[in-house]
């Protein structure tokens, strides 16, 4: 069982997710800057919202890239992954329309929380089917980060209903710490070739 | 006639709608609870749609991944089932936003059922070509499931009229059975291996 | 210069179109049949859109098997296929939305007239890169199929403005003419390999 | 680490972005040539955009061609160039919907010039990682068309304040430019095959 339509799907997915996302910054009436000005709020969350795509597309490539058989359970356990990718344009939109209020704040980062859950999931069953001494199971470690985001979305989502700006900014901490580029697969691969 | 491009052109359509469907749980435009809960029943409807879509595109992925040549007919009875694989959306978005009244529920099972048929109707054109001693035509074998679900999608179509909750929880059966993973075609390649 | 990113990319636009049409049949607010029935023009505009841009792609996949080299001319002329079937949705929402009336159709044709154009542009463009003794060149012949169609689809503009239910007839008949499996490439290719 | 879903991405993003931009050619609601005239600027702006999506695809393709290695630093930058091209269709709609007023003629300027320096900053990124004798370093030369450009664009969202309508003639007049094959990878390669 291949695993190249597997990506081609999940591919075809996230790209419709990353564009449909900028579906929700509708095209305002008038035409000067006082009719534009609304939308600064929800082009903020859209730009959030992309890099974090991005994230999970580059990452999701990442550990497609050293999977070698795909079976049933990585099967669905993508799809679940897909399914929490994309509620991302439905939490953006809300989130940006009500300029980043408390409730629509705590379930953008309810979203992340699912999202991130669903990636560890699909990581386990990887892992599962490729056996302890894979290199994707080597190369992620304790995986300190992949643990860890979870447990600070949900503080995200705590803190959303006292200040929702500290919420963005909790979020918007997350992404940057998985922007730097993660190095552990490219390093593993690296070691497993000398 | 190679299939690449017809697998790929079905992941693609299939992709589209999957994340298509979640472009009909609009935005509410209040910022509370009151304005999130009339999004439940849409909600619910989406993960259903979701699933079921998600089986079609697993199966389509086995049934393909067997299938040697393709023929004009398979392209045809292929953009046959998009066809009403493509009425997802729509029949989804009809039935949440009218919280699973009686006629929206029974539309729902008319998708369903014509859906079933034109996946049946793919099935046996790629076996006519493939000929019955082919992986596929051994892997299906008596392929009750396939043929008992229409069956059981007109029942649900009936009994939404009378009751649309029982006639959800017969949608939501017959989904349940296909998510239990259909091990045919992957048992056959392997006694073909051997 | 591959093809294959060509393929991928038309496969994708072509999908998008293909599956963006159906929304354009806005969800009713009702949940009984009178919210249903003005959407029965809009959904046959759709089977018939479907049936045409599902002949585009299934013409497209064969005269692009039987090319050998990728021009920036073909490059461009594919474009320019892939903007007249980009009117698609809209020609279709538009006719569907006002009841067959006689200025959609026409349009329509229109948009029809513009598509069978621009491929057969694009087919003299592969023609000009391939050379006269190439497979594609031989396998279309003198192209009645190809040549009147424009002709047929002119004679349904002006018709439309008189009745528009007989220019319907005439562009499904057209539609018909092509679903019956153009065997030419197929053909050529099998008289080819002796 | 392959380029292979690199492109796939890309190209379904850009697949979706020029297929979405038609979408805000909202279906009239009248009948009659009455509801069709306010549609021309937008389906102008639609052309004119497609044209810059088509030129964007066509290089990118050509870029990627000649790229043989995909850093981390490559994915960010191509999701980056992405980004802004995932904006045409809000500049494109607004302007449109707006027949070209003074402020819209300068976002669309703004998304023009931002797309223009990803694009520049993607060629730097690939070019680091390929090193300075590589076959897309030699192809670019000087670059004169890539680095006048954004200074064109610049001349465009000025101009727009005083005349929208030549702001629209610098636009179509960069994208003409363009549209005239880049021979300069094609003839590189042939150099490099001798």
């Amino acid at each position: 069982m291949g695993k190249g339509r597997l990506e081609a799907f999940s591919d075809g997915v996230i790209a419709i997710i990353i564009t449909i996302m900028v579906l929700e910054m509708h095209v305002p009436r008038g035409e000067d800057l006082h009719a534009l000005a609304p939308l600064l709020p929800v082009f903020l969350s859209y730009v959030l919202s992309f890099v974090y795509v991005g994230i999970y597309w580059n990452n999701h490539h990442h550990m497609l890239h050293v999977t070698t058989r795909v079976s049933g359970g990585i099967l669905w356990a993508n799809l679940h992954l897909l399914f929490w990718l994309s509620l991302f344009p439905f939490a953006t939109g809300w989130m940006g329309e009500n300029h980043f209020a408390h409730l629509p704040s705590a379930v953008y980062g309810v979203v992340l929380l699912a999202a991130a859950i669903a990636y560890l999931i699909l990581q386990q069953t990887i892992i599962a089917a490729e056996g302890s001494h894979s290199v994707l199971r080597r190369a992620i470690g304790r995986d300190w980060k992949g643990r860890l985001s979870p447990l600070v979305y949900v503080a995200g989502i705590v803190v959303s209903f006292v200040s929702s700006a500290a919420a963005q900014a909790i979020y918007a901490v997350v992404a940057l710490t998985w922007l730097i580029p993660d190095r552990r697969i490219e390093r593993e691969l690296r070691q497993n070739a000398k």
